[in-house]
This record gives C-alpha cells, sequence and structure tokens, in this order.
C-alpha cells in the first residue's frame, strides 16, 4: 500500500531559510508567526494528513461517491468523520479573517497544508478547498449581509461551498453561458439551467452547500460582459442563520470519471432556484476570477502534490525491490541481487523528480507569499507589486507544477515496473487522479494564453519588467560568488533565454496575434524554468549558509542536478518560441 | 464515442514511396506484393479494425475479463466473434512460412496490420499478437516435431501462445526465476511454479493454449546460465494432433489494472504441469529473446496506435467544439463562437501528434523490412547488416513509441478539456491502456540500457557505425538540393550531436559504467529524434518526388514542423548525455 509522510522539513526550510518569513511581521497575521509555531501548525497538519486521510485515499477511489434516486450523494466510507476531524481543526479557516472566525494565518502556511491534504487524498481536500475559493470570492465581492450570513459556517467547515461556471457547451468560453436569472422583485433571482463538472456539488459531508453560480440576468447583453455571479445555498438560510426550506436545485447525475473518484463531480441542475446577487450585475466574471485564481494557485499545489507522494512511494519501491547488479559492481554480495537504486538511470528518474518538487514547492510558497503581502501590507506600493507578481506566476504554477506532477506520477510509476500498472498495488491512482489537475480550472493551454495575452502585456508589462529586474539584480549580486557559481551561472544563460522570448513576442505577437498563440506553451515553460532555476539559486544560497548538515548537503545535489540537467531545457524552448506560427498554421483544418 | 480511420494511405506511401519495396521483389514472399495487392490486403484488414474491433474497445475496457471459481477466464461480450473473424481472415499467419499454412507475406505488413488491430483495439490485439511472438520463438527454436505439432495450429490461430517469464520476485533479472522443471525420463518434465503477469493466459477464444515458460531444469546452474524455454500446452496434444488431456497449469487469478481490462493478466500456476524442452537446455533465454524481440517493435507499434487513435479523435473534436475566437478574428461569424482548430496552441498539439505518428510509424516499418531482410535475403552481407539494424533500433522503437504515444494520449485527451476526463467520452481509455507500453516487454529504461550496454559496444560497434555511415551517406548526397534544406539542414546538426554523445560514451563510459546508465534514457532519445529525423527527411524526399498534391503537400508541412519544432531537442539530450553520472549519484540511498 502507498505511503505519504508530509514534507514539513522541506516547507520549514522555505519558510525560514529562504523566505524567512520574520521580516515579513510587520503584516497582520504573521505577528506571532515563529519557527515554533510554524513547527507545531504543521506537525498537526502532518499528522492528520498521514493519519487520518491517507488511509482513505485507496479506499475512497475504490468505492467512489453514489448517488442516491432522490439525488442525495454520500462520500466513500470514513470520508465523514475525517471531514469533521479536518473541519474541527480549524483547517478550512487557516487563512481567513479572525472576524468570521478564521485563524488570520499567512496564505503561505495555507498552501503547505493544501499540499499535505492532496498528497494525502487529492479527492477528499477539494471540498475544503473549493470552500476556501469560495470563501475568497465572497470575502471580496459579498455584501455585509452576505459575509454576516455565510462566511462564518464556511470558515468552520459546517458549510461548503462550490463554483459553478461550466455548462455543456461551454468551459473555456464562459460568453457562452445559458444559465439565466430572473428577478423576483424582492432582491433575490430564480435562477435556471444546467451546470456541469461541479466539484463537490452536492454530498453528506455538510449541514450546507453553499454555491456560486455564473449565470445571465435576464435582458443582459450577450458574451462575458452579461454575466452576473449569485450565491444559491441547498438550503436557504433561515433568519437566525440556520438552514432553513429546500432550495430548487439538484444533483442530476455524478460523472464517472478517470480519477478522483472519491470527489463527487455533479451535474447540477437549477430550476427557478433562489438566489442573490453577488457584487455587481453583469460582473460576475470578475467577481469569479477571484475564486479562479485562487482555485489556480491551489490546483498547481495539487500537482505538487501528486508528484511529491508518486516519488516518495517510488524512492521507497527502490531502495527495497531487489532485481539486478550495480554496473558499477555489486553492491550487497548477501543478497540475490541489489536494490534497484544502485541504477543510474533509478537516480536519474528520482532525482528529476526531487528536482522538480522542491523547486515546485519553492516557486509556490514565494508566490503564496505575494497572496498574504498582497492582502495584509500597509503599504500601497508594495500590495501593487505583490499583486503584479502574483498574477504573472499564477499561469506559471498551474500549468508547470500539474504537468511536472503528472510526469513524476508516471515516472514513479514506472519504477515499478508491472506491479506499478496493478490497481492493488496504488500507484496507478496517482496518475489518473494528478490526470485532472492539468485540465481543470483553466486547461494548461488557456494558462500560457492568459500569461501571454494578458499577464505579460498588462500596465505596459509592468509585471514582467519588474520580474526580470529582480531576477537580474540577484544574478549581477551573486554571480562573483564561487560557491553559488554552480547554480548561478546557469541560470543566467537561462535568463537571458526568457528575456530572448519575451523580446521576441513583443516584436512578432502584436503584428501576428498567432505567433503568440503558437508560443504561449513553450514561453510559459521557458518561464517556468527559469522561475524554478531562481528559485533553486536561493535555495543553494539557504543551503551555503545553512552549514553542513545533511538536509543543506542534499539540497545542494539536488539544486546542481536542476542546473545541469533541468534548466538546460530552456534553450529548446528558445527555439520552439522563435520558430513562430507559420508550420503550425500551414495545414488546411480538414487535412487534420 | 471514439472513432478510428486505420492509416492506410500513410502506410501504403511508405511502403510503395518511401521504402519503396519493389526493389525487394527478390526476397521470397516479396514476389507479389505489388502496390495493388498491399491496397488490398490493408484494406481488408483496415475494415476488420475499424468495423469488428473498434466497436468492441470501450465496451470490452467497462467489462473487462472475469474468471470463474474453476479458473475458467471469460473475455467480453462480442471478443470471441470477433475473434473467429480475425483468425479465419488468415491474419495470425499473416508473415508465417507458408509450409505450416502461413501466408509468407512481409513483416512490413505484418507491422502495419498490428498497428491497426491496436488502434482498433489494444486489448484484443494482445491474443493474436502474443501468438505471434511465439511463433516466432517456435519456429527458430522448436524441433521439427514440435514445429508439426503446434505451428500450424498457432498460424491458423486455432490456439493462441503466450510468454511466461516474470515471477513475484523477478521480472528484469529473469537470472532469480525459481520455477523449475523435473525430467520424467521419457523426454518430458514436469513443470511447477508460478508465474505472474501472464498476457492472455487463460482465455475462452481458442480450444488450446501454447503456454512457453522459462524455468530452471533440476540441477541448473544459478543465474540466467541455467534457464530453459520448456513449451506447456494448456491440453496436451494427443497422436492425431487434436487437444487432449487437461495439464496441470492453471490461471489462479487475473489482476485488476490501470487499462488494457479486455485482456486477461494473469497469474499461472505450475503444478508439475507436464512440458517440454525447446531448444537446448539452459539456453532458454536466448530462445525467448527471439520472442521478446518480436514481441519489442509489436510494442512499440502499440504506442504508435495509442498516439494515431488519440490525435485522430482530438482532431475530430477540435474541428466541431466551438468555445472563443481565433486570435487572428473572428473565423466562422454565423456560430456562437469558431471551432477551436483556429487556436495555435491547439494546432501545435495536433502538429506535435502527427509528426511524432508519422515519424514513428516510418521508423517502425523499415525496421521491419530489416527483419524480413534479415530472414529472407539470400545474401549473408545483407542479411547480417539487417540483423544489425534490427538490434539497434528495437529497443529505440520500443521506447520512443511508447513514449510519444503516451504522450499524445495525454495531449489529445488535453484538447476534450473536462470532457477528456469523463469515462463515456472514451478518450481517457486511450492515456490508460497507453500507459502499459511503456512498461511490459522490457521497461523503457531496460531499453535504454540494452542500447547503451549492449548494442552500441557490440561486434566492435558494427552496428552504429553502419548507422552513421548509411546517414552521413545521405546528408552528403542531399545537402546541396535547395529543395531538402529545410529538412536536411537541420537534421546535420542533431545527427552531429548524436555522433557526440555517441564518442561522449566511448571515452567515458568504459572507465566508470555509471556514466553509461545515467546517460542512457537521454542517449536513447537523442537518437531517437535524429532516426525519426532522417525517416522525416527520406519522407520529404519522396513528397517532392511525389508531386503537388494535398497527401504530399501536408507531409512536407509536418517534415517541416518536425525539423523546426522536435528535433531541436538533440541539442538538450546531448547537455544532459555529457552531464555525467555525478550529480545523479552523489545522494546516500537513504536521502531519497
Amino acid at each position: 500500500m502507498p505511503v505519504y509522510k508530509a514534507p514539513v522539513e522541506d516547507a520549514m526550510f522555505l519558510i525560514n531559510d529562504v523566505l524567512d518569513i520574520n521580516k515579513y511581521n510587520n503584516l497582520p497575521g504573521f505577528e506571532d508567526v515563529s519557527a515554533d509555531t510554524v513547527a507545531a501548525i504543521l506537525g498537526e497538519g502532518a499528522k492528520l494528513c498521514e493519519e487520518v486521510l491517507q488511509p482513505l485515499n485507496a479506499s475512497g477511489d475504490r468505492e467512489g461517491c453514489h448517488r442516491a434516486a432522490d439525488g442525495t450523494v454520500t462520500t466513500p466510507n470514513g470520508f465523514k468523520p475525517a471531514y469533521e476531524s479536518y473541519r474541527a481543526g480549524g483547517w478550512v479557516g487557516l487563512p481567513a479573517p479572525v472576524e468570521y472566525g478564521g485563524l488570520g494565518l499567512p496564505a503561505v502556511l495555507n498552501s503547505v497544508m493544501q499540499e499535505f491534504v492532496s498528497g494525502a487524498n487529492l479527492a477528499f481536500g477539494m471540498y475544503p478547498g473549493l470552500t476556501q475559493g469560495a470563501i475568497a470570492a465572497m470575502l471580496e465581492h459579498g455584501s455585509d449581509e452576505q459575509k454576516n450570513t455565510y462566511l462564518p459556517k464556511m470558515i468552520s467547515g459546517e458549510w461548503t461551498g462550490t463554483m459553478n461556471l461550466t455548462e455543456p457547451h461551454c468551459g473555456t468560453d464562459l460568453g457562452l453561458i445559458r444559465t439565466k436569472a430572473v428577478p423576483n422583485g424582492d432582491g433575490s433571482y430564480k435562477i435556471s439551467g444546467q451546470k456541469i463538472f461541479i466539484s463537490a456539488g452536492e454530498h453528506d459531508l455538510a449541514a450546507n452547500i453553499v454555491h456560486l453560480v455564473l449565470a445571465r440576468i435576464e435582458g443582459a447583453p450577450s458574451g462575458t460582459k452579461g454575466i452576473s455571479l449569485l450565491v444559491c445555498p441547498k438550503y436557504l438560510v433561515k433568519e437566525d442563520g440556520s438552514p432553513g426550506e429546500r432550495n430548487t436545485l439538484s444533483c442530476g447525475k455524478i460523472e464517472e470519471k478517470m480519477g478522483i473518484h472519491a470527489n463527487a463531480t455533479c451535474v447540477m441542475n437549477y430550476e427557478e432556484a433562489t438566489g442573490f446577487l453577488v457584487g455587481e450585475e453583469n460582473k460576475g466574471l470578475a467577481a469569479m476570477f477571484v475564486m479562479m485564481n485562487e482555485a489556480r494557485l491551489a490546483v498547481g499545489v495539487q500537482g505538487l502534490a501528486m508528484g511529491e507522494v508518486s516519488y516518495q512511494n517510488a524512492a521507497s519501491y527502490a531502495r527495497e525491490r531487489l532485481q539486478g547488479r550495480a554496473l558499477s559492481g555489486v553492491k550487497e554480495a548477501s543478497k540475490p541481487a541489489d536494490p534497484i537504486i544502485v541504477h543510474p538511470d533509478v537516480r536519474r528518474t528520482l532525482m528529476t523528480a526531487r528536482a522538480l518538487n522542491e523547486g515546485g514547492r519553492a516557486l509556490a510558497l514565494v508566490t503564496a507569499l505575494q497572496a498574504d503581502i498582497h492582502r495584509r501590507s500597509p503599504d500601497a506600493a508594495a500590495r501593487q507589486a505583490a499583486d503584479d507578481r502574483l498574477g504573472l506566476l499564477t499561469p506559471i504554477i498551474k500549468a508547470i507544477l500539474t504537468e511536472n506532477g503528472l510526469q513524476n506520477a508516471i515516472n514513479s510509476q514506472q519504477m515499478f515496473g508491472g506491479h506499478g500498472y496493478i490497481a492493488e498495488v496504488g500507484v496507478e491512482q496517482f496518475v489518473r487522479d494528478a490526470r485532472i489537475t492539468l485540465i481543470y480550472e483553466g486547461a494548461n493551454g488557456i494558462q500560457a494564453l492568459d500569461l501571454v495575452g494578458r499577464k505579460l502585456p498588462r500596465d505596459g508589462g509592468r509585471a514582467m519588467m519588474a520580474y526580470l529586474a529582480e531576477l537580474n539584480g540577484f544574478l549581477k549580486a551573486h554571480e562573483a560568488d564561487e560557491a553559488l557559481k554552480p547554480y548561478v551561472a546557469p541560470l543566467k544563460v537561462s535568463a537571458g533565454h526568457l528575456q530572448q522570448a519575451t523580446m521576441w513576442l513583443m516584436q512578432n505577437a502584436l503584428a501576428k496575434p498567432d505567433n503568440a498563440g503558437a508560443a504561449s506553451t513553450d514561453y510559459l515553460q521557458l518561464f517556468g524554468l527559469v522561475a524554478m532555476g531562481y528559485m533553486w539559486a536561493q535555495m543553494a544560497k539557504a543551503a551555503l549558509a545553512k552549514g553542513d548538515d545533511a538536509f543543506a548537503k542534499n539540497k545542494l545535489v539536488t539544486a546542481k542536478f536542476f542546473a545541469d540537467r533541468l534548466l538546460p531545457e530552456t534553450g529548446l524552448r528558445l527555439a520552439r518560441v522563435t520558430a513562430g506560427a507559420g508550420d503550425v498554421m500551414a495545414l488546411p483544418a480538414e487535412a487534420f
């Protein structure tokens, strides 16, 4: 059976040594976050994930969710008490404001906990995960009355949340939404329509489910400018705040999927269901984007989690499985064969996973810290800069952490040979589960378009220029440092590739937008490698400062592996970016 | 529901225009293989695959195989009549010698048909596919009596075959095999032991199942030098050639797997089962390798097939799914949105799949042709050269065609957005099914070791030197040709990378074998890109000669896409090869 050990030590190193969050103790919520507090919180979280959630992962996959004829949905055996433990521990409201019952702790810590939960049980993690997204949207766009009605219950985890965007004919292109909302005249609306792929749309874990629904208010303009966000609870809320009358919405079906079987993916039918406008009429897309950006970072972290748990299982198998002898001579003569970890190709696979996981984690956490600064800093310029960075890195994190996660899951499965393909061994589940992360919350191709088409040119390229300035500053400050040279010198080459690619886009995409589209995925991958390489250089610096312990030494080995073997891919990506759209668009559509 | 159209036109182009098999009409079996015959055979085969096998693919996946308490196994609904059609069509014996009832046709045609069958229904194709491997081993190592007893029935498809290698504690390292064979004194043996992962080990499609089993004859030396190959039929064969007494072997369990559910993957228990030695005592591994090499090429072709069918479904979805507008301006104003094929990133994905599929098919067929020359040429030098080439390219084809197949399946699924993750849409099955091809018949890491550790140094590097000489000859002969320049010039750069990598291995792997191991996978990938690039250059040449039709024009576009966007990866692979084993081996095993 698969194992999982939450990577507490690595998270602590990032938080304390690399990000040095002590520096931010002027921010609200950061005052009391000492290294000891972080250790205590992450230790508690790790325990819950390892002891309660992970043991339900394989059984949850086998059992799946079940919808009864009356539309009620039951989660797999054990999920209810597990959710109750999770909820009671205060984890749903970890980063939420204290005034609504949250713990008000940094998003950085929440991001670490999201990884632990997902690594232990991805399908489980989606129930509270979606609630966190809904909380964020409600906090930013809800009225005071709505906040008071919904937030305390969602933050305590008594109620869960969902996001309802997709319809059968539209996913990416939300301008095509048909679900309609008709005003009742009393400030409420009747919502009618069908939504699909609604994660956690119906289940038995919570007393109420708060659906955030994109719909078109009668008479609204067509396209994305006519879409509004409405809150539509499963049970309408009574004056005293408790769940009352059942709303006229229901789960029509749960999907049979490739993976995440323990999460209920619902078709939701709204039949004149009562809903209430959140934020301004026809400004629903902007409101939903708060939730979506939150979710995109979280999905990147899910990918990371899949990469980590897969790696851990492959590593422990590789240390135990006896097969063949080392090329460099017999290593364990008393045994019938050496453990397969003696083989360089097995090592290469494991080192690749390690380098991508640790680099990905660093990138996720430095970005989560931007979310904290954006939300909490008293300094407007700092808030702006953090928001720029957050916007720039979000599509990169969503796409590269999920792609690396799937690739690690596949490569780790490969270590098991034929056994990896057998369901009861348990590692094929990681591949099936990881697969969704590349798709939902904006398929990765959409992330690439978001980066190239929106995030890069926005505000005259301000976010990108600030990023490159910081990176070049770091390179300049450290390039003479001999100890850092193995990490900084290759990064300088790759940073040059990123600059060239960016320049090429500026020169070639405006006149011919297809050049941007054809370059988008390779540009994102190139940027992702550089962003990770930058984090690896910072980790190497922190490890050198940390001294001579095993953790620091291993970190430097992995940093060098990343610099020597993974970072050089930027050259290939640059070649593809600058190849242009010509070959890509040359065939007539009917030739495919 | 997924669609599949066998790529007959592309296969015909390769056979007639690129390989020009008319040139080989001096070989037995090739005399009458005119373009018309090829068209007729492939047309028949395509029809069977599209109309009979493909419609059973999704249902077979859902139903799976079932083992009853008595150990009998039933295949999914419809498989029995489908197998009967397949068998009656003579497809099992397509390349087998006429004297045993085969059609004696070229392996090249068989390879095409293997692709069609696998593209239509991978799990189905394994039943006759394994039989073909068993036929090959029996032909090369069986006694005349054994050949007369088994071959006609296997070639007609009345009986099927299996290969029994793996045991719970050993897969790759066959020296650890424990299954034993005790002589009965009458030339027969009693076989006892447990074999796992036996594809098609038990089923209801054939009157008898001919198991080829690796076992250790009592008193044999330990390790791989004490392994023998035995034939062990499910029903012992009577004097008159018909199945008689039930042998004491049985299917103890069928595995629940990630995919290929319609193929029975069996645990086989041998309890003093009667078997007969095939070939020489203690030379079983060499005999099994005949079957395994055959199977490795076939598995590469399975990977290709998964890549092709995935691509076809993604392409047809991309032409139909309306979502968003083209970056370059609205394309279909009368519709609510443009089809997603207008988006360059969608095109890039589809073009990548096309380039890898068509290049992979060319590589598979040129290698199958070497098998024909090796087996049929009257010229000893030609036979030797063909065998060298076959040995050199087999691990590359197994590994890169399966990896590209899985990647194409994943990328094609991605085109469907959330719909791709839903079981009933049917494309997630391609990912699950394709996944096994990287694992079985020698996991791809083993292929890389086989290439670098065995195939490259063998006979003083003769096979590799011949390959490079031919490639350099082609480059020299065509580098001045302006029309070919877009394909030949990049190939020359990449061929240089292959030469540098080969040189590096020669200089660095002998003294430190870990350098070979650490480089093996990247070297294989580099070689695979060059080998495919070489085929693309030859295809471009044939397309230019073919003139101005749409097929030839599309081929040239795809050739250029390959040269501009995929081939440059050789530079990255070279950097990794020459990075050496240092970083890879630096961590202590317990650090993982």
